[in-house]
């Protein structure tokens, strides 16, 4: 049972491509609940909202409290809800059909509900509480299932003439991509996205190993299966010096490294931030963009792994109802 | 002579690689006097502040103004004036030596001055009163001598963390860029540079006809002599359909509609506005940029030609003045 006074508990939520995580906060923004919950995104929006408020509810009401008592929820999405519309847009990860989800919210819960894209929320709580504190302009880069960034300028999200900076994941890596199998529909992952996300570090392994190379690490870690060859395995074998794994980073590094450097020397920013499940949880990595990248600007670099964790989209989230940023959805399911 | 009160009058300097123009307004700043000069930089700065100072006295006074009555200057320059040290450095047209600029300029006049980078200059000047006008999220980019690129952001000029944002000349175009011929020291033009400015479209025509090419109109138009081609000459022949000309474009148009892209992706601004001496006066060059970026994001994508042609720079700089924004030299000679 949480202690004390029941006013302004907060519910920051991140929806992720394959968990969602729910952190509860007091009126302080101090964490008093957290649970994860894989992400059940296959029967569309309104069974997930359904599954998504019960789950609130179950978690809060075991506390002593009530959704109907939150002063606001905070909602992170791996995509763009446009403002116009209330559609999740530019979302790989769910193939949601084109659907308002404001109603949809709106059944289940009347006050104020904040939503964003879940890089801007994470780079709101690397902000809030985590290695962005203090810092004015910040790039928040996450490397993870895809590839995401998000801008603080000037001490403030910056989101963009349509909410919709950040979408890195499209960045085309060379001057003779053939447009025509360009990401410019929204639904699949973007060419950096192809060449510098977890899901390609784990392709760019599995193909790798299927040419019958066989001494490696992570050979060994996976039990010589290369279909259970995860990005973390890359990760774990390249920071221990495995030469396939090297040779497999090298190309996600190098391009990682080439946009980062190409983002401080347009931006200038005073921090980048490097988050997400690949490139929060290995300092291999962060050491190697770091390195790579500062050979490519001649700007100031300055490259800090998150420092949330996973936890960063539901800090932010419950930061954006705290400080009533992002776009809100009041309780008459409108977005203003 | 100028008619009416002399108080309040501004002027506005863009300093060139090539060429200086001045710009005088008066208090409502409607501009009175123009003028542009060969700029002589080869002598390093003592010689050319006071050769400015010397021209901008008799332009002035031929008119019944004085110097000293100048209610500000506003200055830009191709390169970053560093606030800590007063010099000017990314700044690959001038070869001065690092000295600081603060107190030279302070002998010749001790009203307000304000410095920022030329392109800086540029898209205050067509925030004021050109293509950007009414815009709140911009991104300006020059094509001339070399690449430079400026962002107003909510409606305010962006500098980022250290004054130093828009170098996108530096930005790397392929992940595998050897890095020890990247520009990283600030005084060689940098990859994206390399690659897209008239500099290198210059080259690449010249090094096309070095081969013995001679059906094109290019070689009508510099009377079969290699070493009179300019930019002009290429950009002009490919409006008209000239299969070589088109053929030197394809790498500079495809880079610049790639870079223009990843920025849009990034940054989802309202308006693209192409300037410079080569982007700013060829509508050819502008709607194969505009067409070819459109393919590379799936953001909106708004791409206008500059509204002031090389009159920008020297109108922001009346702008920052009127502004009181950029970098401002008191009359001590110190930037604050």
């Amino acid at each position: 049972m949480v202690a004390g006074n029941k006013d302004g508990y907060t519910a920051g939520i991140d929806v992720g491509g394959t968990k969602t995580f729910v952190c509860i906060a007091d009126s302080q923004g101090t964490p008093v609940l957290k649970k994860k919950f894989p992400t059940p995104k296959e029967a569309g929006p309104d069974v997930f909202f359904g599954w998504l408020f019960t789950e609130l509810h179950g978690l809060l009401s075991k506390e002593g409290l009530r959704t109907e008592g939150l002063s606001g929820i905070g909602m992170g999405f791996p995509g763009v809800i446009l403002n116009e519309t209330g559609i999740l847009t530019n979302a790989p990860a769910f193939s949601w059909p084109a659907t308002d989800i404001r109603p949809i919210i709106g059944k289940h819960y009347d006050g104020p509900v904040y939503l964003d894209n879940d890089v801007n929320m994470a780079a709101r709580g690397e902000h809030w509480k985590g290695a962005a504190q203090g810092k004015r302009h910040v790039l928040m880069v996450t490397v993870g299932t895809g590839i995401g960034s998000a801008l603080i300028l000037n001490g403030d999200l910056y989101e963009g003439a349509d909410g919709a900076s950040g979408e890195i994941g499209n960045w085309v890596v060379e001057a003779s991509y053939p447009s025509h199998i360009t990401r410019i529909t929204g639904e699949e992952f973007g060419p950096f996205e192809n060449v510098t996300s977890g899901t390609s570090i784990g392709l760019l392994a599995r193909k790798y190993f299927c040419f019958g190379e066989r001494i490696s690490s992570i050979m060994d870690m996976v039990g010589g299966q290369v279909d259970r060859i995860e990005p973390w395995h890359v990760l774990k074998a390249a920071s221990e010096g495995d030469q396939s794994a090297l040779w497999i980073m090298e190309s996600p590094l190098n391009h990682m490294a080439m946009g980062i450097a190409n983002a401080v020397s347009l931006l200038n920013p005073q921090l980048v931030v490097l988050g997400g499940g690949v490139a929060g949880s290995s300092s291999f990595y962060v050491n190697e963009v770091r390195s790579r990248a500062s050979k490519l600007t001649p700007l100031p670099l300055h490259i800090e792994q998150a420092g949330l964790g996973n936890e960063a989209g539901a800090f932010g989230a419950i930061a954006a109802v705290r400080t009533k940023t992002a776009s809100v959805l009041d309780g008459r399911g409108s977005l203003s």
